[in-house]
């Protein structure tokens, strides 16, 4: 088994060597732009681990893996605009239509989902792209409630934060072509994974959950969502040593 | 043989019955504004009209032609934003983004290309929704010449224009799973198709070809495209009947 670590390196290699639609021209510097920047891959890593945990090649999964984090940039770059967030920033740099300019980061946002369809598409099942683009949707919906105030904080979590997690997971059963009778354990995992890392996210940035159920209680939910994702692990026949020690990190994760 | 009127019928119908992800919840209002204001739907009657003469019902080439209108509506939506074209009206409506903001409107422009993409994902083949989602980086390659003015004229048209007319035939292709040694024919007459569109596009609004070649080349160019549209036609070995008369009326389009 990989380590997280390795798994890491693996993403980061594919994602340097990833050939982008030549028909992009230029727009490509934007897009790698935005794709660098050194996130921890967090969604990517967990798919591959489950991939492994299956027993299908972390390899295997790679094309899949990598595309959930084109989505997840593509959503970044599109939430700091200034019509949303209007964030000038992520992780220390300006962000890329603050580098790129606003109309080049719209495109730079679009081009980028449409990438990570392509590479999701360079399966022979089109099982992979349709789990992709189901929770790419749901993470949209979380986006517009986001910046509508509608709906509760829970629903929002679940489609903003929660879909990309939870896609983390189906994405490797679908490269795994794991029969639909054995997915329920895996998918239960997916949703608490999901929910714990948004509440660790609301403790580290006080706002969210702490700001409606306060730290402690936050803590506690937090506690409890991480027990119950090592439970679901548990309930698997299958080697699931490394998900159980990124659950742990993300339990205790500081940044 | 269904006439171009009874084939824009049933995508009209299509479009209004169309289910749109329930996860992206009161989004859906500024997708469907966006998606009617009466267009002519070109694409998707090239699309299911080329469906037809290839043999393939109309019907099951709906979701495809769909698929790009959709896409076709997210780049208006996206390309008519401030920071791009700024334009405030569309077909004699404000512009999604003036009726329904500008975050909204972004959010919009990304679910409509999610939504294509998961309509092109309902066949059973990945065939229609790689078809779909190769034109659409094309496409956007397209817009980024635009807004940066970089490349040739004709390079920018054939991106921003052009792929997703030959996309309507290509889609059909694949819809119908003709064998890729009958498809160099059709795919020669989609590209002389977009090329016919954009030249009297420019004579229509008078910029682009016009502003490079005056009024007289431009519609030499546009009937010579035409003709050579026509030609490609006749080399098929299908009724391309009503195909022969959306190019003439292409090409003699006032509007």
């Amino acid at each position: 088994m990989r380590t997280p670590d390795q798994l890491l390196a693996l993403i980061e290699d594919y994602l340097l060597a990833l050939e982008l639609s030549s028909e992009l021209g230029d727009l490509d510097a934007s897009m790698r732009y935005a794709l660098a920047g050194g996130g921890k891959r967090i969604r990517p890593v967990l798919c591959l681990a489950t991939a492994e945990a299956i027993g299908c090649e972390p390899e295997r999964a790679l094309p899949a893996a990598t595309a959930l984090e084109l989505v997840h940039s593509f959503s970044l770059v599109h939430d700091d605009l200034p019509a949303l967030d209007d964030d000038a920033e992520r992780r220390g740099r300006p962000s890329t239509h603050v580098q790129w300019g606003e109309a080049v980061a719209i495109l730079a946002g679009d081009a980028l989902l449409g990438e990570a369809v392509r590479l999701a598409l360079t399966y022979p099942s089109p099982a992979v792209a349709r789990e992709l683009i189901e929770a790419t949707q749901g993470m949209i919906g979380g986006q517009y409630l986001d910046i509508t105030r509608g709906g509760d904080l829970t629903e929002l979590h679940r489609l903003k934060t929660g879909r990309l997690f939870t896609a983390a997971i189906a994405l490797a059963l679908a490269v795994a072509d794991l029969p639909e009778s054995k997915q329920a354990p895996w998918r239960a995992f997916a949703e608490e994974l999901g929910l714990l890392f948004q509440l660790v996210d609301d403790l580290l940035d006080r706002d969210g959950y702490v700001l409606v159920h306060g730290v402690e209680e936050t803590r506690r939910l937090a506690d409890e969502a991480a027990e119950h994702a090592q439970l679901r692990l548990a309930e698997i026949d299958a080697d699931t040593s490394v998900l159980e020690g990124i659950v742990a990190g993300l339990a205790a994760r500081t940044s």
